[in-house]
């Protein structure tokens, strides 16, 4: 080969990149194949496949047999990630209800583009499966469900299935040890109430799923945040000085793809966490809805699986790896199930039963592996789509999280920008987004958002990314 | 007509009575034709005639045109009423859920006759009428109900269904005013939290619905009794001394056809007890779920209708008049609104939406009033006859209350008797009943049960109404 072959082949990799970066080609696109390149550039066709092989080299792209070369679905974040936050944990009383009632009925004008909410695309649901197996189930079935109460643990149908599902990730755990709930908000929320008192102090990971501080301020508790690190969540010996500095009555932790951050705690982090709860008797109610949504090899694991003395409350919900509408989730509450499911009679007496029939027959069919791969597949390439999106329109300063899994992008602004006025101003264009201000007891994620990556990436999604990076730099304008 | 004639029909209608108050002909039963008397007893067709008059009169049976005679629903009741209770009004702490876990567990098993729960007959629900709803409901709505969280005041169709349907017993109800729930139960929880904090004291007559106490148990709430009479509920001047000698956070009243009394309080009392109630300033939770199945000509009023503060936070559901599985309850808070809706949000989000859109259109249809009507002739018949059974097979000092609706008959035996252990060996038979401990924080109906009047009269039932009486009698006797 020539030296000027040689040349040729490494610039048209570095276009081709320049052009992957920019997101003129998004992740899990096709590239041109080699004979339209060939024609459109007039290159040999060794020197185009020459190009691709240094990019498949670089990782920025991968060859699928028999179709062509493709752009790889990121691994990495193409910004900088924000440094973990270190703070000094105290507790306190939380005031966010009157902000999320806000951002609620914002997020309920139609046609808005809901980057602030947790929901995938509508396409991303099986719906015409669970649709089909509704419709089939046999009338007397259908009748004996509709005439009576449910057991108050649940569907045991529904219970099997989810036992031999949570093999392998969250232990041995039999239908008898299940409760199903309305969601997985209902699974948190009779956790909690069964295992702390108004004015007891709960310990999280700080930036905060906002509904669990929507829920501590309305059951009276305290707060105490632990800053996260959006690669592995929370550090045990912070995690250790917390507890030890503090009289806390429970964690309450997203173990895997933390809701806002995405940060997955390792393996043998989870172990340090488990132990220093365990020495000082403190439960943790593990909320697990995004286990599932991994974008790498494994299923990432719990904290329920190392659980040996029964203080981990497993909760889940497949509201976000099925569907929403149904509000099937689930608690594995361990040695509080007596207290979990009185408060869940007390509270409701039963859930409906033929939805909790519907989600265990759509398990039993084999189904949900195959609509869970497509799920993750879908969800990496949009997060992946999105983060290059934020890149290019955002200012420079801005520094994002990409995600191991789960449904968000956190981006940190430069920290003179205020997040609720950008709030309010992608409002006025149709836009939502979770202003870092819901994210905390403090102010201290007001130059943050949370940006939902469940959306199927089009043009128009692309179009409200450009508009919010219009907003943000706008602001940055102002504030320079 | 001879003196013999008259001495004969009268002596006819004197055995045909005994008959029924044995529970031979049970309420509603179709009486033999005159053709067959008269056959059967070699009377004149004149003579039978005369005698199923004669029972007319007397209120007995009555006279269906071209079809004959039938046993008279009873309107009254066969055995005395109890007394109005006389207490002292005090907070209590509650202490019932060990004994309620108890109760559920043998509520639970196979083939138990279940006398102690609140549920109508299958045979009772219009079951088919709501599975063909659902089988048939189509495609793409079904998905959009799969696919998306409902709103979190519910299904707007139910809600506006609901809205027409209080119309005349509730007041002028918008849909926006009521936000549902998952059951009646759910309503009553979102509404207790809304309203008062735990310490707080909450008023109830007494005897009370056991999931109230055990629900103001679990919020670590006081409870104040005030004894009902079993025909007109609470009395209002008592209720006016219990609150001004009381710091009261909220009354928590069954308005109609109170669980277990039966009681209906009168349309002036309730005025009288609103009145009370805002001049003190005391929220009033209603659970009208009862309210629909009223055995007399008119649907009694409710707090709600008599509202012009907006202290009043009606609750109800379908689990009594069309099906529980469904889980479709709804409540209107009054100004409490924002507070119950933010409290359903952060604990569940909104609950399946399906469930109300099947439930909305079959209020739609109309077919629901059909329905009520049939439903009620069948739990005034079927109560009638319990009444009847009751009173043939339990000891002669047996009392209980005749409902004008609902769904409850409350016996109280001998003071010597403890109705845990009728329970108890009760459930030896596979008999449930409610026992009277579960329905205060004290144990002043210790010697009292409840009976659910939901099932179909059968061959069982009696035989099970006549072992309960067995198991009753054999206390009687030890006990005197």
């Amino acid at each position: 080969m020539t030296s000027q072959a040689n040349f040729r082949y490494v610039s048209l990799a570095d276009e081709i990149q320049a052009s992957i970066m920019k997101g003129i080609f998004t992740p899990g696109e096709k590239l041109p194949s080699l004979r339209n390149l060939h024609n459109q550039l007039g290159l040999s066709i060794s020197t185009v496949h020459q190009a691709y092989i240094e990019l498949e080299k670089r990782g920025k792209v991968e060859a699928r047999e028999k179709s062509g070369f493709y752009v790889k679905v990121l691994n990495e974040n193409p910004l900088c990630r924000p440094a973990a936050e270190k703070g000094i944990a105290k507790p306190c009383r939380v005031v966010v209800n009157d902000l999320a009632e806000t951002i609620i009925k914002d997020l309920q004008c139609d046609d808005i583009l809901q980057l602030g909410a947790a929901i995938p695309s509508k396409e991303l649901m099986p719906l015409k499966q669970l649709s089909r197996i509704m419709k089939s189930l046999p009338a007397k079935i259908l009748q004996d469900h509709i005439a009576n109460y449910d057991l108050c643990a649940g569907n045991l149908d529904f219970r099997e299935e989810l036992s031999k599902r949570m093999l392998g990730f969250a232990g041995s755990i039999t239908s008898k040890d299940i409760i199903t709930t309305n969601g997985c908000l209902e699974a948190v929320t009779l956790c909690l109430r069964a295992v702390a008192d108004p004015g007891d102090a709960i310990l999280v990971e700080s930036p905060v799923f906002h509904c669990f501080l929507q829920l501590i301020e309305d059951l009276n508790l305290y707060v105490i945040e632990i800053p996260g690190c959006p690669d592995e969540g929370i550090d045990p010996e912070t995690f250790k000085k917390a507890i030890s500095s503090n009289k806390i009555k429970a964690c309450l932790l997203n173990s895997n793809f933390q809701n806002p951050l995405g940060s997955v705690m390792p393996e043998e982090n989870k172990e340090k966490i488990i132990l220093i709860a365990e020495k000082y008797n403190i439960p943790i109610i593990e909320d697990d809805i995004y286990g599932d949504l991994f974008f790498g090899e494994k299923r990432p694991t719990t904290f329920k699986s190392m659980d040996k003395t029964g203080m981990v409350l497993y909760c889940s919900s497949f509201s976000k790896a099925i569907a929403p509408g149904l509000r099937t989730g689930w608690t594995v509450p361990g040695v509080f199930k007596n207290t979990v499911i009185r408060m869940k009679l007390n509270t409701s007496i039963s859930s409906p039963g033929i939805n909790q029939a519907v989600v265990a027959r759509f398990l039993k069919t084999g189904a949900f592996d195959r609509h869970l791969r497509q799920l993750r597949n879908r969800l990496k390439t949009q997060a992946s789509a999105l983060a290059i999106a934020i890149s290019k329109y955002f200012p420079a300063d801005t520094r994002i999280t990409f995600p191991r899994g789960g449904m968000f992008i956190w981006v940190v602004l430069n920290e003179k920008i205020n997040s609720m006025e950008i709030y309010q101003e992608a409002c006025q264009e149709k836009i939502s987004i979770l202003p870092g201000l819901i994210c905390s007891s403090s102010d201290r994620y007001k130059n943050c958002l949370r940006i939902n990556c469940g959306l199927k990436w089009t043009h128009r999604l692309e179009q409200g990314i450009r508009k919010l990076g219009q907003i943000v730099n706008r602001h940055a304008l102002c504030n320079s």
